[in-house]
């Protein structure tokens, strides 16, 4: 087995993504951030048009935050041409809303086939990013392309392991196109280690939360680091060593954390990071 | 995309796998397939139990079943070498069932890790594997190696994908190990169809059931085939182009079937199957 990291030893790496604390608006969520010094915040594209893009923006750069990342565009996949350039439209907004917010990377969740053809879908997803890219380029954004776990196949994306995100990202220099780890998706890959180490320089975003056992909900069963069966160190060892020393972003879909008071859910996550990632 | 099999013109292959029909007995189930004109019978461990093994092979005999599988063996990775022994011990225990059953099959479900080290656990299936083999040979039993969801890589296999079976299968001869194809399972693979195909020769199973969306359940939300988004034709070409052209088992795992008047889940299933597989 490689060796493991070392622990982190400060939160500098630290992002709230505001998913985690859902019932905090972005001004909260913000100021939440502030007071437990968490220095990384990645913003949900309806929790920015809730506050207004500008007073978003506004906000962040007051606390002096910075925004690891925006989620999400993708969602690229559609029955017609009609719907699916629809679809690249909102992603040329997403894109501007990254922009104007300071946010390297657009986080892409690629998007469910719209019948039962998913090899079908997968070629609607690189045609999506290959229409995307030069846009997103010309805006100073990065493409992040998040492999989704396989139990998302139907629902959220046809993107389901490191390995095809990798090679789509292949095709474009890394500056434009690159991948998304998050652990939860792709903890159980045995193909895991391989494809991060074959996606050194384009990793653009690390995301964390840990895979309960047993899990309680396929959409909201995930949970904070050190309740499940995810070997997190091992995977940033790993993700480190491909050269990724960006921000680390907890996503937590979790009822029993989105009804803990925020202040104490960032308190256990700041906690939990130490301690497990 | 590759041409679709012809629709199934009979029933002939088709084989009900108990767990379908949850609330029956051996005995009920094996005089349900017989009323059907079902031909083959997929049996659990747990049920042949119930009844007991003499019985339960006297029922089938009696009935004019077949026996497409014995589930099932595996569960390997275990945190001590006693206990890894153990189920060494349990897995001659279902060979020995499976030869007087009658059946070519024993299914192997490898199991999950007994700690967060999931790649030593798979190293721990694939010694299981080593030491089964022999005997299971001697006694005439075929193993199946059925890759699972993802989704239960850590509560039930380590054994995540039709690639990894594959490694481990081409070790040994086509006749004494093999893998188990379960649409549900591998339906999202991007590979599937190259694993399909590499697994030629040695496919010694092929189980259908649907994905449902939303999915309702983890563990109880299978579907019956037509309910959901897998395209069984385009998935059956492919296994028969490997060269399988053996039994089909419908395995279930569904509450709302399992609440249905065995008979009548039958009906439906025959219908589905030639409607859709």
């Amino acid at each position: 087995m490689a060796e493991h990291a070392q622990p982190l030893q400060s939160i500098e790496r630290l992002s709230l993504n505001q998913i985690t604390t859902d019932r905090w608006s972005l001004r909260e969520a913000v100021e939440g951030c502030a007071r437990a010094e968490v220095p990384w915040i990645a913003l949900w594209r309806h929790k920015v048009a809730e506050a207004g893009l500008a007073e978003s923006k506004r906000l962040v750069q007051d606390a002096g935050l910075r925004v690891s990342s925006l989620c999400r565009g993708g969602m690229f996949p559609a029955a017609t041409a009609a719907e699916r350039q629809a679809r690249i439209d909102d992603n040329r907004r997403a894109v501007d809303e990254a922009a104007e917010l300071g946010a390297d990377v657009l986080v892409l969740v690629c998007g469910p086939a719209p019948d039962k053809d998913i090899a079908a879908a997968r070629r609607m997803v690189e045609e999506g990013i290959e229409q995307l890219m030069p846009y997103a380029e010309s805006c100073g954004v990065k493409l992040g392309i998040e492999p989704l776990h396989p139990m998302y196949a139907a629902e959220r994306s046809v993107i389901n392991t490191l390995a095809q995100a990798n090679t789509i990202a292949e095709r474009y220099k890394p500056e434009q196109v690159g991948v998304v780890v998050d652990v939860f998706h792709v903890w159980w890959d045995p193909d895991l280690y391989a494809q991060i180490a074959r996606a050194s320089g384009r990793i653009l975003g690390f995301h964390v939360s840990d895979w309960l056992v047993p899990v309680p909900d396929l959409l909201m069963g995930r949970g904070m680091m050190g309740d499940g069966v995810i070997d997190f160190r091992r995977i940033r060892q790993a993700v480190e060593t491909a050269g990724y020393f960006g921000p680390i972003e907890v996503e937590i879909f979790n009822q029993t954390i989105w009804d803990m008071p925020g202040d104490e859910a960032l308190a256990l996550m700041k906690q939990r990071y130490l301690e497990h990632v």
